[in-house]
């Protein structure tokens, strides 16, 4: 049973707001739903296996019947196999993905494009692989009116996680495409460090192709693997208001989402984390 | 004593060898320059600390009389400070750094620039510090015949402890002032990730701003704080011999650094060490 309308909210303007599944992956689904209804969250944006744990009938039901958007669905990708099974295998998951976004309702596929695969080098190959199963995936996609979100990830993940490094690169893969079909992630956690990012946020902006707007902090010291140190709203380095101005004079009037990866955040109380975000959003992006 | 001319010799051509000494820090300096005699390398990389505890002068006296050439001192830099009082003993180390050098016989001080302040998010206000103060720098420097070598670090370190990211930030640094008194290090760790440095590498030699080339590979994963995690030579995701050819048609003809901050590596014996970073500087790179 839901707590009074209205009793739980969120002070603030939560309109573009959107919670990454990921962000408090300590909530089972319908307990996430549930919260985002009573504190005014309007938007979610979900991960393949949770949601598949879930079935992805019934999460598509669950985020429906609460009201809720989907924003986006993390994450297709990982397109840099040399082997002709394993590319095969990552084309037909990715496949997937886009079927499943159709199901859950979301227009937007998050790709993390891959790293080098064991004992490779040469990441202008591994870049070109890219492009190749984006041919591929790009017209599957826009049938079935999905846009693939090309994600640069920071230059730490370059060899193991993702070898598009830059907005600019990304720009370049997604530029091969129809805007509808391929455009690109910005994640403050990934390109605040880029003195070339807010030119490329305007390009992209201009062409229509920022199809998802991430926060993220920058915190220090890096944790060991440093995949889960991505640092709660507010306290590091990254200007996020300001971020979120440029991709609003980009022309970007889309959801923005909050994915953090974090495990020290895990430890919380879910419902605490999910409300102390979305205040920290009001008041350091909104 | 030593031991017989040639008896301990890597074998391969090291002529462009020089050893880093953070790279086998656990090695005293007189055992660091009795090994690269016995070993027949012919550089060394200085840092400041150890040769300060040494003595400068002592340390001087011991590299020269073993034949070693110094290639670089690390390091000046850390040029961000808002405080005035901060910035004028930043400055003032500077000088001394400079003047270390001379003792020393080298003629590149390499810079790392320096992190945000506590509290600041202003990335391109940090780097204009950065230049104002190479405008202080850069003339004392040149009297005194010593070049300074700007080194962007991996984005990773953009807010600790660099806030110049690229070789082209870095580039665009050094080109406001005489190519005799300030370049660039290019780092293979540092910049391997990026697919706009091997431009910036061709303009940075055409240039006569490569001041020091220096090499490190990339491992994953990383480990906490992620500064000792730089890869030996061969274990890693970089192509190691095409950056030196790169710097090498970009009309660089200079030394080869080897420098490796690695928790592990400081566990295993420094002369052994040692050996197995010459040997492979020649396998990998030469």
């Amino acid at each position: 049973m839901k707590a009074p309308a209205g009793a739980e909210r969120v002070a603030g303007d939560l309109a573009r707001f959107s919670i990454n599944q990921m962000t408090v992956r300590q909530l089972p689904l319908p307990e996430l739903t549930d919260a985002c209804v009573r504190f005014g969250i309007p938007g979610v944006g979900l991960w393949r296996q949770p949601v598949q744990a879930y079935g992805v009938g019934a999460a598509a039901a669950l985020v429906r019947d609460a009201g809720l958007r989907v924003t986006t669905l993390c994450r297709g990708g990982f397109l840099t196999a040399l082997d002709a099974d394993a590319r095969a295998a990552a084309l037909a998951d990715n496949r997937a993905a886009i079927d499943e976004c159709v199901t859950l309702g979301t227009d937007t596929l998050v790709l993390v494009s891959g790293g080098l695969p064991d004992g490779e080098r040469d990441l202008a190959a591994a870049r070109g692989r890219i492009a190749d199963a984006l041919g591929e995936l790009a017209p599957y996609a826009g049938e079935r009116g999905v846009r693939l979100a090309i994600e640069p990830l920071h230059p730490m993940f370059a060899s193991d996680r993702c070898v598009v490094s830059t907005l600019d690169q990304a720009l370049a893969l997604a530029e091969g495409f129809p805007a509808e079909q391929v455009g690109v992630v910005v994640d403050t956690y990934h390109v605040w460090w880029d003195d070339r990012a807010p030119a490329a946020v305007a390009r992209a902006g201009a062409a229509g192709r920022i199809h998802s707007f991430q926060l993220a902090d920058w915190v220090t010291p890096l944790p060991a693997e440093v995949l889960n140190g991505r640092g709660l709203i507010g306290e590091g380095s990254v200007d996020l208001r300001h971020w979120r101005e440029l991709v609003d004079a980009a022309g970007y009037d889309g959801p923005v989402e909050v994915e953090l990866f974090n495990d020290e955040l895990w430890k919380r109380d879910g419902e605490e984390l999910l409300r102390d975000v979305a205040e920290r959003y009001v008041r350091h992006a909104a």
